[in-house]
């Protein structure tokens, strides 16, 4: 498929050049990072999660995150309306089940979005294992207590019942639709110690649906592109506080050279 | 009307003497920032949002934000019921109206909350032209797409109508009270790659308004201040991560001869 | 008591072997900072705050914290469900009551859970003093207007009345179940110039409940553990800004080595 640095270049010249407008409906915990990250890359976040501003906010993105995590009832139809919305007007989404197989009201949410039709679904192991009705239990929390290996198979059906491009994050990134696959072996292990890692690469996948049409390559380039500078900012990080504001310095001065020498999807 | 290096100096060194008592009825993506924005500066932030609780806190506070970031319906009864008591205790309030002029909710609150009277209103250059009713279309999101030079006779217009000073901010920062205009060449186009800095920017023309009693001078002080304090961290920083926590460091170290050296306000 | 530096070690690799999850239902502003926290510690930080979630998402938790910040009446009902069923699972859960004295809403939700049964309340002392009834006014928004010293009764007595360990947290902290009291004189005073760190202790105490059954050495140890990084973090910092992320680097280095030459617990 030819997800090669050059492509990944270009997806990310297109949304510096354009600065598409991705609108959030995200978790209280991640909001903060998640602006931050896509405004590091060169895109132009909103949070906008009122039902009654959707039909007003929502024909004027050009991408939309479902985030589940914090969740709430009335959270729950904002999502589907925007989703919907999208789904209709044909702009892509995301769907990022945070915690999905935890609680009645998370799986309830999760179902209802992934009928909706979301463009990719950007999950780690344990969720995409819950989402495709795996056996093997809980995840811890919000963490996953599985490899991004384990979930493949639960990640392929999932793809082939929905439609949707899976896109599982781990030390490896496994991203399907269900008969093609990539892997994306960009990232680092510190990134587990950071708050709404996750989350912000649900926002960096939307940024690059708005500039790559085939979903598969455009989920497999931002991962690749956001673990890159996960790497660079790991080189030169302490720990996981410096390793936050390292990784949004490390997404602005992404270029050419860097994505040519790092990426590494296969 | 001389504000200058010395009169911004004392009014910081007032703040850092009374640590004013600032509430901050914000969006959630910006409080963690305005938190820490106005404890570097030293002033005590305070987020009490619940409606039920404004009538205990707010006689308290020294000055109040209204930010309509993240909006929702039940939020705008906290914000009017806040303004009207601070408007009755006449004591000071600062509007914020992100993103207005993007949805009906967004519209309905700020016109609303434009009519309690707040004595200053910060916002972008899209922001005070959608308010001041202009011609020209819609913001990107919550991102302005209009200079600030471009909202000059909007924010005149819009501070002769409501009695309220208008400030502008964009590359340069305009700031009036529809008689006298103030223009602010401090700040740095890099704060436009960090989230909430607009937001955070409001709160500090909140903590300049109790220990100035000219409200135009107040907002064109705190303006020069914060943008003085993003110089000193944009000629540190490496990106835009590395902005946001050098700005903090750099409110922190402000002092005389660094105010007598950046202060730009003509 | 024999709270000395190696129990503290103990207890921090207990921690870090045991991933811990950690449920938080607490503020807004501190969400993000709290998440890090824990995570830096090497606990899993989950926030669930919807009142649905609870009878699924509680009982596998290893402690919850409770923070009554930016409170709203809804929330007051997940925070005492939640509670309750801590209290029932014989599992800890520690009660930071932000800003208890200011609303009439946060007392009686402060009152509630109080009743329900904390194994620990961690708090500034104005906070303190307001839960045990003292005169002597109100504290100044959410942060403390009195030193740890002027609550030592105040703590002794509520600790006496409620059963629950009262850590005041300030220039020295002060740990007591009414009997028996500990001195913790880790920390540094440019904390207080940073948003949520109080939280985020409270948080930290939550992850050592569940690695040492002695609530009154759990809570010192983790406000000594807790100072102490921020000690290294203060050290390197050029202001609040830096603190923060420094923090959060240095919880992650702390060794047994850091542990044995600053651990101040008398």
């Amino acid at each position: 498929m030819g997800v090669d640095a050059a492509r990944c270049w270009r997806c990310l010249q297109a949304i510096r050049r354009e600065t598409p407008l991705i609108q959030n409906i995200t978790n209280s915990v991640s909001m903060d990072m998640v602006a931050n990250g896509l405004l590091a890359l060169g895109a132009s976040p909103a949070m906008v999660h009122a039902e009654e501003e959707i039909p007003d906010f929502t024909p004027r993105a050009d991408a939309l995150v479902v985030n589940i995590g914090t969740l709430t009832p009335s959270r729950v139809a904002s999502m589907t309306k925007a989703a919907g919305l999208m789904q209709e007007l044909q702009k892509p989404w995301v769907l990022d089940p945070v915690g999905v197989g935890g609680t009645a009201l998370r799986n309830a949410a999760a179902e209802e979005l992934l009928r909706i039709g979301p463009n990719v679904v950007r999950a780690n192991a344990s969720e995409v294992r819950a989402l495709a009705g795996a056996a093997g239990g809980h995840a811890k929390g919000v963490d996953s207590v599985h490899t991004s290996e384990q979930a493949i198979d639960a990640a392929e059906s999932l793809a082939r019942r929905t439609g949707a491009v899976i896109a599982v994050t781990g030390g490896i990134d496994y991203v399907t639709d269900g008969e093609r696959s990539l892997r994306v072996a960009n990232g680092h292990p510190m990134m587990t110690r950071v708050s709404a890692l996750g989350c912000t690469a649900s926002a960096v996948v939307a940024a690059f649906l708005t500039v790559e049409r085939d979903p598969l390559a455009a989920a497999a380039a931002a991962l690749a592109v956001y673990g890159l500078a996960a790497e660079y900012a790991a080189a030169l990080a302490d720990g996981p506080g410096s390793l936050r504001w390292r990784l949004l310095d490390e997404l602005d001065r992404l270029n050419d050279v860097r994505l040519k020498d790092g990426i590494r999807i296969s």
